[in-house]
């Protein structure tokens, strides 16, 4: 309980600071908020050795952990990785700053102007996992839009992060810009995530970016508005008249790119009328590659041809989302079985309809209820950089605040401006 | 246990209704929707003598309770707010349908179009206590947005509710529209509020419309995201050039206007420098108003002529909400000093400045973080009608998602529909 105090302490501590830092930041011009990028992406070029050598000491800790290879990667950074995220934060520097913004002005009859102002958000916790250049990326993203920010990285990179931070801090401190609107938590506790959680007042709103049970845990014990950003168990429907030549290389595309991650498809719905021709062709150029297909009874039945490359799905098989070369594969009699199911499993990130039938086209993006509906595309486009946002604090999957892919602008408020000339109601 | 379980399952099972409805809901016209609100219009008037019996029956148990009068009035329909009631709905049949709105549209170099749409959140769960006519109001509201929603009034309120969402089914009924879209909680029971509150995956967004205590209740227990309508603890700034014919007015209606409401202004801030004949005349006009004024010991110090007017306002008068005619006066030395007042007593709601100098009205709505600042005029105009929005859901004073007056859109999310022509990654 005492432990529990302190930790609570320490974390609010941190937050009043970046909230007070986050008062100045606010208000800066975007001239200067992007002069404070621009060095903290040459410091970062500058420390790469420090940064190098606290990179190696997590490295060292995960492998002596046995951590498996995917993680150790995602751990890891190089000089080239450091010289990637130095770039993107001087890209992030040329984007166009939304704070200020008048978004909507208008006149009441009682001669009251109204205008209403993009604004930062306040304070942003953000709770993330192994990879350390989520710490730069988030820190420079809150800053160009002139939050603070709380960051709650995972143990397993804190060598990393800490070097990462204070190589941003240096960079801020050159400039005699506040440097404490960046936060990184000491306390690295699992309770210092529910303690971050809660400071309403403090934290204006959390992001948790890693897996489920990461999210979830936010989502449960977070009185602060969360952003959720979330599973993709994404849907391919490849309609009656879909084109081979098209839907071919969309299914692949959207399966085998990058099956790791959120906006990969997971099942694909086959229209009973695709002719079957097209329908073992394209099954058999998943498998060949290397793609495992667990299939619905129909489809086996329907394909004897493909019974040994067609595993049976079960019904966990609609719920998974593999992020792995595993793709569940169902026949659907028409499109409103295939609206049913993605209703059903989907989890409203991206779902794709693949048709030449404008009218099915039509109705599948307005009956599909998911932060991005594709017609005759690939899911993989789910992506702030594919949408042309510079910029990507992760790709929300609730309906409030901000849906699909998050730009700069989700991390903006608005407020009203009212001028008068000494109205009163 | 047992209990808890059972309601939990009566919750679920009405939500489930209600987002089965709503996906009807979600698709409909402008044309659909409003006239379904014309017929509940219509159906309200015919059905009088119902709703008034039902709510005689509330309004019987309330007295028996010993309620107190303010409550009473709260509770009570009758006639001519029923017609009122009836004319909202008119009202909101004849505003813009926001879903469906393409907010933006823009092409990728690879050629996919991409557009956000707004659309319905989905099923909103409206926590509320005694005033019957918000069940009218927030079903009317959800249903123009194509929401569906499901409504947990006060158990004081039961039978009017009832009678009320009787009428409105029966509305729908006539029309053959889908009029489980509102739901009104059969399980009354606290618990019921934090089954509602959890339902993720059902509910989309909570609203909670009530009291403190009950908004905090729910932003506590909630895991679904809650559209926070909160406390106004609204200052008013008089700094040194402000003109007395100018801020009288201002500072009596922001105060005595509507004393009871959260745009009422609750802390008067005086500049040192405001001429000490203004100061007096004005506290002089706003006790002669019957508002009691507890001010600082500068102030009092200040005052000696106001001796028996002047009580000693506390730490705690800086915090309170009065909700009634009671003021906190403090004399401040500077605009900065009027800033660090209100960002650490303020909740974010409205804050004023009186001022003839436009650099300083220009500094104060830049630098307070509320959701409406205003410069020359009354704190009373932070309303959905006053901002012309035609409806109110409440006044979000959090950052997130809606902030201020939350008219029709802050009922819609957006999605995504991207338009390809074979497009891979």
């Amino acid at each position: 309980m005492n432990q529990q105090t302190d930790i609570r302490t320490s974390v609010a501590e941190q937050a009043r600071l970046a909230k007070q830092a986050a008062r100045r930041w606010a208000l800066f011009t975007r001239e200067e908020k992007d002069e404070a990028l621009r060095a903290i992406a040459r410091r970062l070029r500058q420390d790469e050795d420090q940064i190098l050598a606290a990179n190696d000491k997590d490295m060292a800790a995960a492998e002596a952990e046995g951590r498996a290879a995917s993680y150790l990667d995602r751990l890891r950074l190089t000089s080239g990785r450091i010289a990637e995220l130095a770039e993107s934060v001087e890209a992030l520097a040329d984007l166009p700053d939304p704070v200020g913004e008048v978004t909507e002005r208008w006149s009441r009859p009682n001669g009251l102007v109204i205008q209403s102002v993009r604004v930062p958000l306040g304070v942003i916790g953000m709770v993330y996992e192994a990879r350390p250049n989520v710490t730069v990326d988030a820190a420079a993203i809150a800053l160009k839009t002139g939050n603070g920010i709380v960051l709650r990285g995972s143990r397993s990179a804190k060598q990393s992060n800490l070097a990462l931070v204070a190589c941003m801090h240096a960079a801020l401190q050159s400039l005699g810009l506040p440097e404490q609107a960046v936060q990184y938590l000491h306390a690295d506790q699992h309770e210092s995530v529910d303690a971050l959680c809660t400071l309403n007042g403090l934290i204006d709103v959390i992001i948790p970016r890693g897996g489920g049970q990461l999210i979830q845990r936010v989502v449960r014990t977070s009185t602060v508005p969360v952003l959720e950003t979330g599973v993709g168990n994404c849907h391919l429907f490849i309609d009656e008249s879909a084109r081979y030549d098209m839907a071919e290389p969309i299914v692949l595309n959207a399966k085998t790119s990058r099956p790791s991650v959120c906006n990969a498809a997971e099942t694909l719905l086959l229209h009973r009328c695709w002719p079957h021709g097209h329908t073992v062709a394209l099954l058999k150029r998943l498998a060949d590659a290397g793609v495992e297909l667990r299939a619905c009874d129909l489809t086996r039945r329907n394909c004897p041809e493909l019974a040994g490359i067609l595993k049976a799905a079960n019904e966990e098989d609609w719920h998974a989302e593999y992020l792995d070369l595993t793709l569940a594969v169902r026949t659907v009699d028409s499109l409103e079985e295939a609206l049913q199911h993605i209703e059903r499993y989907g989890t409203g990130h991206s779902e794709a309809i693949v048709t030449e039938n404008e009218q099915n086209a039509r109705q599948f993006l307005a009956a599909v209820d998911a932060a991005a509906v594709y017609h005759n595309a690939s899911t993989r486009f789910t992506d702030g950089g594919e949408f042309g946002f510079g910029a990507e604090i992760g790709i929300s999957t609730q309906k409030i605040h901000a849906r699909g892919p998050m730009g700069l602008r989700a991390l903006t408020s608005i407020k009203y401006q009212i001028l008068g000339t000494g109205q009163i109601r």
